[in-house]
């Protein structure tokens, strides 16, 4: 089981790919997509577009999860930014033919950190104790991706054990 | 010239074809895209992305138009929903390789009806009236992607009388 933890931005959208094996996790492969932030919006849509269609290429993951949506944003117009680069991930996944799922923001925290409202200095220290880095992941997008994917092995092994 | 005005949303995109001649606008087509609400939104994007993408290529416009975002929202996850529409929206432009224009909201209403603050059935209406139509466009959101293409070509006409 091959998972892919997306952290979407218009800016930046990070991605971390896990492999759930018999014998635990593994990190296959971790990154970040950056779109130029002068470029028109349509241009920017396109690269985060056709760079993680690339990734869903390349590395074949069972599954895509990401970070469910709030009810409420601090900062809208950012959100819906976000919104444009969410749309383009979820049609890359309908493109390659792999599931979508999600998960709230503090159940993704609490999976990592044992902490719903962990900062994210400490995901990152979580993320890097789980796959037994020397750094934490930079930039903080490519820890949340791998936080997600975390997260959703995490509820697949609890799934297996109640099963 | 050609303009594809676009009215962006989840459940209902709305688009208006409308050729800018020597002799006045004409009404090329106008239709409604919609979305299989009950499906995951994987699937949702796909078929705005895919229907958006059949416009242009049917067609061939040379510019499409929508509306510029707003700074606040009353209802900010619906409208990160509709930010995912706009994303594969613009993206499908940027594969389509026509460029996106915009114009805010009061902007449009006020070039259609001589309101910035213009309700839907007023805008629908003057719709109807600009293209002689027997009809006022129907769902509202054909008419307010007719609306967002008049914006358009009354800009560039006002555009070419100023040069």
């Amino acid at each position: 089981m091959r998972i892919l933890g997306i952290d979407p931005g218009l800016q930046r959208t990070g991605y971390g790919l896990v492999d759930v094996t018999g014998r635990g996790l593994k990190l296959v492969e971790a990154g970040v997509i950056r779109a130029d932030a002068k470029a028109p919006l349509e241009q920017r849509v396109r690269e985060i577009h056709d760079g993680i269609a690339e990734v869903f290429r390349e590395f074949k993951p069972d599954v895509a999860v990401v970070e469910q949506l709030f009810s409420t944003y601090s900062h809208p117009k950012t959100a819906i930014l976000m919104g444009h680069a969410r749309g383009v991930i979820f049609l890359a996944a309908a493109e390659a033919e792999v599931p979508v799922e999600g998960y709230a923001p503090n159940r993704i925290k609490q999976a990592v950190t044992n902490s719903g409202h962990a900062g994210k200095q400490q995901v990152q220290r979580a993320v890097q104790a789980a796959f037994g880095l020397a750094q934490p992941p930079e930039p903080p997008d490519v820890a949340d991706a791998l936080a997600i994917a975390l997260c959703h092995a995490q509820s697949l092994s609890s799934r297996r054990l109640r099963a």
